[in-house]
């Protein structure tokens, strides 16, 4: 029997959910969506994601594959999931993709985004959505101190412990700070502060943790060239907390 | 005994709510709002709006004000109340109002935005922020049709039935309609079509209307020019369906 490979990109706000991957107890994004493809071919699938994404973080551009017998076309399985789906995960796009693409070992890189809220009070809307920052940031040391990571570096210092992987070297090879007024024309729900990343691959929490790291600049408290010492240290203490979890966005995947 | 006479600015997500005005047996963000005040100052309080919003509609600056006999100084109302409420319901202001503010009879004009997300498929992120379009929807018919609303008309072709008020005259002195690709910088999160409209003051279900019969235009089921032929007519059934209560945002209160 020819077993097709089906290329799905997923939005998901991640707010309900415990993650992308699989859990025991409850409720991860992965077992919804492999549940809706179970419910629509009648097979049991195993569906791989592009990489996980921790409690709380959200998708524009999850990417995730699965194979199948069934003879539904490529393109349909986008509506027919999205009728199954929640309606907090939706399906983008679905293509058949080569026998040999793997969403996770095929990609070659990442793009994501982290919003902050920078207000001295919170913002309802954005509760889940972006990182409030109370005390007043400084933008352009922010900006300055973000140059500091492209390029290819040891990103050690930048990496929660407890994942084991052979290398901790990435490569960065964009990376923007958008600051914008919250009262300007759409962005009636937008945070007023993004940072856009994109690389060939991050390590744990990486992102959440530069992220933190850029706040301690905005802060004053550490200076935007001190990056480059943080980075040589190897040393996770001497890098900024890491940010939490609900400003994260997985932008796109790179194949 | 001195009455203090407060007033509040306040956003909410209007997801979880049954709309601003209090209800026997469901949560409305009245009624959420009167108990936090009446925790703090230890007083039966009667919170006054500057007028309902309905089940799933969101504020970005709600008016609501209400008479104290506490010496709690005016400006900390914002943060005593924000420790107590839920997160989608915040605080932005909080300060002393004349003895004579009444936020609802006091208001000369309004302003709203209302949201559309115009894409083949849904988003994840707007589901409870923003009307879905399908269908492709022509901008420049939109905004084009827009300006009909503008000046001092009698409205009642744009008022939901069932209000009882004596005049249906008002005077729209701001309508823009605001498009933009949603891949575009920080608006992630955002809509790629957006209304503003202000006025002095607006009718049950008004700017829904309004919205439901501009996407009419934007489908080419009919001309810019035939707004005014629909205002004239003073009848409801010529204008559009009102369009959900999700995509609204009551944007400023003016006084």
């Amino acid at each position: 029997m020819h077993m097709r490979n089906i290329k799905l990109i997923i939005e998901y706000e991640g707010t309900g959910y415990h993650g992308w991957q699989s859990q025991v107890n409850a409720a991860a994004i992965q077992d919804v969506l492999s549940s809706a493809i179970e419910k629509l071919t009648g097979e049991k699938t195993s569906l791989t994601g592009s990489g996980r994404t921790d409690t709380g973080v959200h998708a524009l551009g999850q990417v995730a594959n699965f194979h199948t017998a069934s003879n539904i076309p490529a393109d349909k399985f986008t509506y027919a999931l999205n009728s199954i789906l929640p309606d907090d995960i939706v399906v983008k796009k679905s293509e058949e993709a080569d026998e040999s693409f793997h969403s996770r070992f095929s990609a070659i890189g990442k793009k994501y985004k982290y919003l902050f809220y920078n207000s001295a009070l919170p913002s309802a809307l954005l509760r889940h959505r972006a990182w409030h920052i109370y005390h007043s940031l400084d933008t352009g040391a922010i900006a300055e101190g973000a140059k500091y990571f492209l390029g290819t570096h040891d990103f050690k210092a930048f990496m929660s412990t407890g994942s084991s992987i052979k290398s901790t070297i990435r490569n960065i090879n964009e990376i923007s700070i958008i600051s914008e007024s919250t009262k300007m024309g759409m962005n009636i729900m937008n945070s007023n502060l993004c940072l856009e990343i994109a690389g060939d691959g991050f390590l744990y929490n990486m992102v959440r943790i530069i992220a933190g790291t850029l706040v301690q600049i905005g802060y004053g408290k550490i200076r935007p060239e001190y990056i480059s010492e943080i980075i040589e240290s190897g040393d996770r203490k001497k890098a900024g907390k890491t940010a939490p979890a609900h400003g994260l966005y997985l932008v796109e995947v790179y194949y």
